[in-house]
């Protein structure tokens, strides 16, 4: 599968300078890159790696000069990262999925299966099920009653999918997925402990119920996911409760990421890899969680909010605050105090001393 | 499947006023309610809703008029949450998994499987299994040599379950869910580095052995696990070392959550999404671990302990405590230090000038 | 499968005492052992028990007495670990996966599936993948296209390896685990708001880009995991954009572990439960990651790093460092700043009069 340079650059709708008719067949790193393969060099740190390949051709940082780094031709990206996104994606060659439905799969007569589609050895599909045309759905995948999924879909070994799901087009679930499942909601008949401590902060006496019997809270709602979706290997979204657990448009969720009942995510967020996210909480737009993130339940979440790895937000958080820290707070107050928290300990021997000097002897040098 | 709400009232062991006669088919959210629906308004929060929806039944708070409100005929709920446990039970459908064995399930001939299950579409149970009566197991699920399966259990697609694993009766596990993988322990011939430099903290040399190589500690011990407990979507219970692993009847464990290798867990605790707990650690009966808690090795957490979200415990903890923050620490000593700590970047400022002041300058104001 | 006394001394590289011909079929906790169990009393802690047991034989600790104890032999264990390790192998039964492939499975003609394997019910094998001799792969696997597994590994049930996969020799990989889904690596065509307001922590205004769709980067680069690594059960490696994921031989990563695209391990490294690990981040030899710990992406660990359970690492550690905390800092000068910290809130108090004593009343005591 090679492609010339003219071909690339006009996908990448970047420029290029040289020979265009030269074809190459891969991408790789500038050290490792062999004579076919288009080498990526998208900062000036590099260009010295050129040399020590064997790269003819560069995708290069703006600037660069390609005649200079030995290239016979060059394709220049403003912004490396979207030309490595179009590039990837010219040079993908997808899953490795035959064509058609496998004999093995088990397919509900009652499921409606659309055009074109792939559906691996070992699939069980239940009744009423509809798979979009052009989906593609790798081997032993479960998917249950009445689940929908759109078109052009990617569904990786091992996802599974309980009823009441309906998932819009061009959704890519990774492999081992599990969206459906049952919420995690209990009560107690009467208050359990954990209910009255949470109030008092444990100061009160402990007060177990006679019956700390879990009664289970079962989930009706389903799960909505939007067009455009991705979700990462091991990642699991519940059904909600009465209504859908929903994710927006356009939203990406990396691995073993926990999506609770009745969440709400908007359109176009990032949620990094074992981020969790608990029952109930609503989410905006355009949010971008990053790795480990947790929020609590019950939260209000706006548009454009972007915590750092490991915060753990614990109160609702208003549009466009970037956060930190555990608890959650505003990142600029987090760095402060943690900068004001390492010069802690000697702070506090330094102003033993200062205090006693002053209330000792006053006017006397530190 | 519809209800009166007559019959739905005495499930809920709850009171109802109106016609009793009316049919519901269906619970949602009030202002969503189609008019055969059941309403669910537990809160006062919820009466402006109710005119949105259509619905001409409802579940409310002690104290709502239903007349006022434009119903029919209402079901008053004093405990919400337990009125929707009973209500949701009363209305899910369950699995959508046929009766009886798939033909293309893979038994060995020596498993004992009870009466009455229902076993999906390429589940593969080993030699010995046990499987008891009216079990019900989805597709794609292994089940190793000599497991034990209790009554009633619902075993979800793409569970694993691990040789030398007994499951008590009622046992619920979500899809890939893990039981009985190998635990984590691993030791080196003579002392690692990692062994010594806790006990210097990492201010000794690093002092590296000859043999870096991890011998494995196999896990001979399998799992126990009660009645009537559930287990999350993708969460892993590890194998003990000599003896069984082991959770307690009626204990609830969410999504993605981790119990190591020899770990016991008392009765009726809840561990919330991402928890984990580490090796050996010993908890008491209706603990409950917010979302993301981890629980260091070889620790013993009493009974009626309540964790906040993301606390890292890394101690010994009494019963009855309710904790938090990296250290966990009592909740309320950590609410008081993470206060001082937000206030401590403008008190240092202050107090360096203060200081200042009182050493050079006494008798003057700041 | 019973062993002597003597053979299984002499497998422990130990000293035995008393009639070496005892033979034991089994090992146990001394409170619980039987006449034939081994029982395993590491540390004097355990003596007690073992009067409580009824084993004729232990594994005791350095200088006790066996006799005393009431045992017809003993076997004295310096580095009781290790002799677990060496016990433990020699009595696990192993998987109990018939040998041969299973007629379920299905292999492709272009796949080279090696000698004495065992491959399991319901296993997918696509195009040119590898399969060394004496592999053994469980039930519901599957293997993508070109991937490649050495020799004796072990593959448990619902392992997923994708395309452009290579695995080393005696791999074990736990149920459920994913190997080479698609990395999380997505941009927009101009700078998000995310992307900016990391730079200004937030305090600018808020200015979104009038297209926030994400677009992928693709994964072209597969992964590739060294002899010797041992992957728990749920964890995911993804693969790398254009080079390969690499994890380094004799590594050990425990359960429900991410580990990102480009990311690079070294050897006999051990990442406890629930780590991250972030994209495009380099980790040394012999690294120790406590559970739970994050590392941020593009980051540089050193060799012999080691993380306290919880530790979120957001910048480059030197080799020999101990690390706490988040953000993450040296294990000493952490555990200083939180001893501080939970003085904080009286000492604010206590300073707050020393000071206004100090202003207002200099001279007097407080």
């Amino acid at each position: 599968m090679g492609y010339t340079v003219d071909y690339i650059a006009s996908q990448l709708q970047a420029e290029f300078h040289g020979d265009g008719d030269i074809v190459v067949d891969g991408v790789a790193e500038p050290g490792s890159a062999g004579p076919h393969d288009l080498a990526l060099a998208l900062t000036p740190a590099y260009a010295a790696d050129l040399s020590r390949g064997q790269a003819q051709v560069a995708v290069l940082w703006p600037g660069a000069d390609w005649q200079v780094l030995g290239l016979k031709a060059a394709i220049i990206a403003p912004r490396g990262r979207l030309a490595m996104a179009r590039l990837t994606g010219l040079m993908d060659p997808g899953p490795d999925w035959p064509e058609g439905i496998h004999p093995t799969a088990l397919i509900d007569p009652t499921a409606q299966i659309g055009a074109d589609v792939s559906i691996g050895p070992f699939c069980v599909i239940r009744a009423g099920a509809i798979v979009g045309h052009l989906s593609r759905i790798g081997a032993h995948v479960s998917i249950g009653a009445g689940a929908q999924i759109g078109e052009g879909g990617q569904i990786h070994p091992g996802v599974r999918i309980g009823a009441r799901v309906r998932i819009g087009d061009r959704v890519i679930l990774q492999p081992n997925v599990v969206i459906g499942a049952d919420g995690f909601s209990f009560v107690t008949a009467t208050p359990s402990y954990a209910e009255t401590a949470r109030h008092h902060l444990g100061r009160g006496p402990v007060t177990v119920p006679d019956d700390p019997t879990w009664h289970r809270i079962h989930s009706l709602g389903g799960v909505e996911i939007g067009d455009d979706v991705e979700i990462g290997a091991g990642s699991t979204v519940d059904a909600g409760t009465i209504r859908a657990t929903r994710i927006g448009r356009g939203t990406k969720i990396d691995n073993l990421v926990q999506v609770g009942h009745n969440v709400v995510i908007g359109q176009d967020c990032l949620l990094c890899a074992q981020v969790g996210v608990a029952g109930s909480t609503v989410i905006g737009d355009r949010v971008v969680l990053g790795g480990k993130t947790g929020v609590a339940d019950n939260l209000t979440i706006g548009s454009d909010v972007v915590t750092g790895g490991g915060t753990i937000v614990l109160s609702n958080v208003a549009s466009g605050r970037v956060m930190m820290g555990y608890p959650a707070t505003a990142m600029d107050s987090h760095i402060a105090s943690y900068k004001a928290l390492r010069r802690l300990p000697r702070w506090m021997s330094r102003q033993t001393a200062v205090s006693h000097n002053a209330v000792s002897k006053p006017g006397q040098s530190d």
